[in-house]
């Protein structure tokens, strides 16, 4: 299977991002973790995107903060799809992380997810590997059904307050 | 290769989301259009989503505006990767659909790109299909050199400009 | 009387979502309050709204966060007045949640609340369902009589207050 | 059947509010439509809200902009259903308006629909009358189904149109 | 002199106007404090603004959060001057009560202040006051003037840290 | 009667500005109209200010946009109440405008009335202006009513179109 | 004298940045305008900055719009001093522009100046140079004279127009 | 070398700008610091910036919150360049100091750097400082090469967790 990229920005989003790679390793996705900054590395994280696609990845997830660039240069590098990121704190609960993350010219998208969705970029990676994986494919449709179940459990127990 | 599903929420949508089709026609992608709503044909857009990878398609488009739930809600409803358009309009330019695009709860991830981002929501589900399509890696490619070479064409023509 | 449903797309909401349920219980209003969510049991999210008014539902009130899809989705499935609480949290104090709320497409209103407002949402189920119960308009007029008899109790505390 | 009642705050609001009273003729449900202002004509607006229930109203629509008290206010001195419409204009497309009318304190709630939003009032004083008169009930059935029906005789004639 | 009307919504917003109550005290202007709320005793909140001006007051200070229709109610009636205060909380940190007081329409202004702005209210009102009033146009001058050496003393300590 | 000073930060603001200079002109009440800029003309923004009390002036209108300091800064140097007025354009609306309006901080108020709201700041003057000159209270009692015998006109105009 | 560097993301921004070269030409100072952009071509725009310093230039200015990433980018690569013009449009007038511009993360400033600011960067570039160069120096000194004369012009014939 | 002034308009600022003072320490940069207000001491902030250049300063820091005008009426009355910091606090995290200080009206900009940026607007500073000397150019190079080594370290470490 194709690998998985996570990029963030600064080591402080691992406490978020860590999110993202224990969906995957319960998943068995194969990934690798790097902290590349678009602003403080530029040509390092400018190369591992341009070397993405033939060093064996199939999508690059991005996180960053503030004047979110990251995922957006990891995109301007590479035709693999790159999905965004953007982390909570900044102005307005991290409204300029989300514009800067989501907003990108005609001619290289971004993936964005919510606000610090570190789970929610993975299980959409793991979406985009599943066209060619048929097991993973099997995974994601267990994993659905579990949220439902659990959904169902909770509603149970609401029931058993609501009666007492 | 998969199909395309490009959906949206109503045919007011269809002049911004007609460039997702062109660029897919352009790169001879199989794609399907078609109106449904969340709210109005809410029965058949989940079915739709339920079926569509059954039916063939590798990625689902998603065109909505003001509280835009269509994205999500057949998000809800499959486990293929839904790329989600917030159209611009309703309030602050379209900041309702961009949020009740993006910020998904944990679980059902939507991968959201720019207010009325249609051409680069065609992109990313090419980026996403070209994992096992070579061939479309290669047209990512050359599209990403031409956009390398219109720049310095435009570069140019400033230069000679400036110089006048 | 017709009963009041209670829908909430998370257990998380319950602690704000409680005092609707209070509020309900106080007036001898029948409800029934559930877990149930637009994105991870669409089919029975769908179903609870399209079966409402033939299980002597009056009125549906949904709470939910972030894209807050789950009144839009209730009400795209039930001719049923649907009283939407945004929840905050999410972006920008709850923003998300309450533009996904209320800026639904024309034909599918949801009757929207304040951010948290559980109490409210109660109430204006109340005052729904006392336009064929005039006993329970007999309550909300007291009830309103009441807040004012709160309001001078309170100005008369700080009437003593600064008196001192 | 109750009336509904239809206040706006200022006559430029008719253009906008016009669409309420064309829904509610077209069901057939009796309204009274009239101009009233929260802060040019206060006593009168606190009257009206006051004898609508004893004048046989059974739902009070109030249109107003920017610092949009008028529904507040009307919902202060009733125990009606009172349905804000927030008007566009004022700042930033009217999140002045929208904002002064959902986020109303405990105890005085207002049923928000979205921005000029008048057609989604209409049809939530609808609902809202539907629950004592069948007829009522039947006619809401039957335009969502009508709004079904349009939406896939908009996408038949998408179809039609992708496949020249 | 002509007193000044504190009026605020709810006995939460005490612990900030107090501070207004305080500025006046230490110049000796005459004012009465009330808790008074546009929702929940309108017809005493009207009332009060009515009788404002041949009651002796020269300037109403009102202060309300979230949907803050207060100030602008007590303006509806009356042709004194009437001070916005908008509380915090709420939405975007009080931006709805911002929006609430500031917008109000052609005909009825509210001299609004900052967000929690108690202290300036109270200045805004001696400002006024101060008009047919030597003895506190000095007063305020002396204020002035003291602010200015409090910026010194404070510059001079910053000075003396430096220097360590 | 003491003088109302009109300041505006560019000549483009008049076209708004005007409104203002209209409604003194109507209640006889004496004014000068300057252009003076916070940036660009400092001294003279700053000595105007400063001797306003001295030349006659009871209050100062500031109009300005963007970033808006024209209102502040003179706030900083006189104790004469300041209005100001931001401007829409900029962002948002004029988003910016108001903040840097109204954000003063604490021991420099500025009474802030809506976007454009330059007939309202007119107002506000006249009511200051009121409290020591009865015949202006008469006037602006006499354009209360004026404005309510209006809205009821209009009132009984859509009457008349609602029973053609 | 060193040279500005003006970049800008697409040549859609020469009718905004036009203004900056214009204001150069018009103090004489050396200047090169290019098309360069941070998402389609990086690694031109990369070696541009890393080269800038060598190849004789002082300031670099870039304008960009939406997920402006242009400024940062460049700033990553140099140590010159990078002004940043955040273009209008994209969503909320530019928000999403000047926050990518501004928010950028410690050890990476960009010098951000108002939406679509190409004259004040020219200006802002120029106050840089003058640093050690007393003749632009006395440039900067007299634009600010003949600012402050306009102005004065423009009141005298508001007063003119105000005596008709 | 020329001095960098640092200003902020409030001790209550210090425990940030702190920051700036301390990056300029570390590369030798004489500085002088200052509390200073646009509205509390109008007369010594003009005064201050009108004399800056002939006291030896080349860049002037300028930190305020809220309405933040410092670093406007600063730059309205010198010709050197004017870095401004917006503080966080206010209202939206701070975008009232944001707008308040980015949005320059044309012919007066400021150098907007991140809100709480104090280490940032020291950068710049000395980003413009170097110009004219090559030994800062040369610290500069070092801190981004420093910046380098600690970002691979921390990947260093995040491989080794990753790793366990």
């Amino acid at each position: 299977m194709k690998k998985v990229a996570i990029v963030m920005g600064s080591d402080s989003d691992w406490k978020v991002v860590r999110a993202a790679t224990e969906q995957l390793r319960e998943w068995d996705i194969p990934f690798e973790a790097h902290i590349l900054s678009a602003h403080r590395t530029p040509e390092k994280a400018a190369g591992f995107a341009r070397d993405a696609r033939g060093n064996g990845f199939g999508v690059i997830i991005a996180a960053a903060g503030m004047a979110a660039h990251l995922a957006g240069v990891l995109a301007g590098n590479t035709t693999l799809p790159v999905i965004g990121i953007p982390m909570k704190g900044g102005v307005m609960d991290g409204m300029d992380a989300l514009l800067a993350t989501v907003q990108m010219p005609s001619g290289v998208p971004v993936a964005t997810v919510a606000l610090n969705g570190a789970k929610n970029a993975a299980i959409l990676a793991a979406q985009i590997l599943s066209l060619s994986d048929d097991g993973l494919a099997d995974k994601l449709t267990a994993a659905k059904e579990e949220m439902e179940r659990q959904i169902a459990e909770k509603d149970a127990k609401l029931q058993a307050e609501l009666a007492e």
